[in-house]
């Protein structure tokens, strides 16, 4: 298979539009547990696209959350072993409520312990796994070339195994890089677009990962939820790069750019 | 009781004026216990307006600083049952050393482990109790309608309650929405003004209780304290709005707007 | 010795240009342990320079990780007793695998928990040690004038305990202030320039510790390194100051500037 053989997906195709208009009308209510460097950020995100994001992470509370939101996201990028539990039973609870839920497995294959942890979440059955060709390609079982949280493969380099690991666990595997691929094993959509910045502002990977949630709080198909949460980002970062003088400028004008798309 | 009948309070009437030029001139050293999303914005919130914030966290630190501090937050966002021990101490710390306090009870209704540490933390006598009407309302007793940190009923629907709070606590009650209505159960203030961009960047009510904490250092009536606070976001996010082109550029320019208000 | 006979750096000194250079050619791998007020900016910051942050925490990765970075901060900002535990193991770790390590003693003196904790790691030989005037001379056995995070000594009031900090520990001290003085305990170097919002944003000081370790990444010599990261940080104050109109645009803008700095 060649890049070229991979059907595109970009804004303002009219699913995409759709999904992000149901985003806007519903405010699903999306459940994050992320790391603590981009939890302001991605809270960020998701009120500028419209949806409504709590960081509930106590173990007391995680499983009483995780049933009555519309979408959930779990993602390990400062992972502790408290975290560790919390997350667990989130991934249980979040299963027996059928409350949809994105792993996003920064850093695996770079440390041993989240590697585990990532591994033992697939046992719940996450709907859509999110991550970095480098990211990806470890929790598929390959060794990585990953260094810390930036990816050292590209993200069409990733496409087989990416493709083998969305068979293997049944979720939807949505590889970030210059061109999004997303995969369900069988059916695989490019999503092209962005900028350099979206790389160099931190968070916003994993910013994306929780609007995948968030999407899938309305839109019950998950690589089209995937799909149209990575076209809204490639669209709000290609337009806000242009617009940026650097990283900091960047971040905001995404922020802007994310309020008022489709509007 | 209508609406219509509560006397307003906004800037630039002079004892708002003067507080804030008292925030400016002392730098109040204003204890901060909050949620791990609005950390950082917090701490710039205080830091334009001229109050000195520090967040200690530890349970081998926070009643040392409590004692020192001229007014403390609490605030129960992302609580685990680690903050509810030091959020506990340090309450206690507080009451003892007759440092104001103030108690945010984010999502209390909605999830039951912090509705009943948020409870048990009245004990210790906040000086001021601040959340949008869905927290006061459950905090109050009566059932919400809250829908994580999102507010389904409005600020003047809930004074009934929030008084009858503030008269059973013997604590100010700050309810945020549109219309800022802040209440000793006696007397009742309301605050109009701001944006719905307040809404839309995390963190700003969170920063308000914050910045009520730097005030009661500065101001030892709480109702004009709260008030003065409120009225001095009310304007700078009005101000800001009109500066905006999204929540991106909205919180950046409300932070200039702070940093410049009565210079 | 009076201010005017220690010779300054500031950008464009051609060492200085060459090693953000260096950090923009080699994106060195930063272990980041610092607090949960400024993980995102700190992030911001180092991407921005070209540096490669990770913020890894947990007991099980952090000697893992400490091993492989190219350099590593710890700040002791918002400490906790399960952050002690992962600080000193990471130290521990980077003695062993000589990963150059930078001490950022926040709030030292101002509490008793985290003075200890700070002078317990001192033992695992910092390669640098960077604070505010209070806290360089709380660490130094003095009697800190220290109010939180905020100082109340100058930078230059410092410099004899800082000195003699230096030769006691063997790491180079950079007193942060109006100029910024870092020393090895023989020579001292003044790097002026920076703007007074550069202590109204959260987390400006923190980030420069931070910073600091990305460049001995790829500068072996401490008090070069330190004193570049010191001359970096100035020029974008300096440059970002002129282009704000307030603490919000400031922070935005001193992240443009990083960006576009020697490039």
């Amino acid at each position: 298979m060649s890049a070229s053989d991979i059907p595109q997906k970009t804004w303002p195709s009219p699913e995409i539009v759709s999904d992000l208009a149901e985003v806007r009308k519903h405010a699903p209510l999306t459940h994050v547990l992320t790391n603590i460097v981009v939890t302001n950020w991605t809270a960020n995100v998701l009120l500028a696209a419209g949806a409504s994001p709590a960081m509930v992470i106590a173990e007391e509370e995680v499983s009483e959350f995780a049933a009555i939101a519309s979408g959930m996201l779990i993602n390990v990028g400062t992972i502790t072993s408290f975290d560790a539990k919390s997350m667990k039973s989130a991934a249980i609870a979040a299963q027996k409520a059928r409350t949809p839920w994105v792993l996003d497995p920064v850093a695996v294959g770079a440390l041993k312990f989240r590697t585990e942890v990532a591994k033992e979440l697939l046992q719940y059955k996450p709907t859509i796994i999110r991550g970095n060709a480098s990211e990806i390609l470890a929790l598929a079982g390959a060794v990585g070339g990953g260094k810390g949280v930036d990816s050292t493969a590209s993200s069409f380099d990733a496409l087989p195994l990416a493709q083998e690991l969305a068979t293997r666990s049944e979720a939807v595997v949505a590889v970030s890089g210059e061109v999004d691929y997303i995969t369900d094993g069988k059916e695989t959509i490019a999503v092209p677009g962005g900028h350099i910045f979206m790389t160099k502002v931190t968070g916003v990977g994993c910013s994306l990962g929780a609007l995948i949630a968030s999407f899938l709080g309305v839109q019950k198909d998950p690589l089209r939820a995937a799909v149209s949460a990575s076209a809204v980002f490639a669209i709000a970062g290609s337009r806000a790069a242009e617009k940026s003088s650097g990283t900091g400028s960047f971040a905001v004008t995404f922020l802007d750019e994310l309020t008022n798309l489709g509007i």
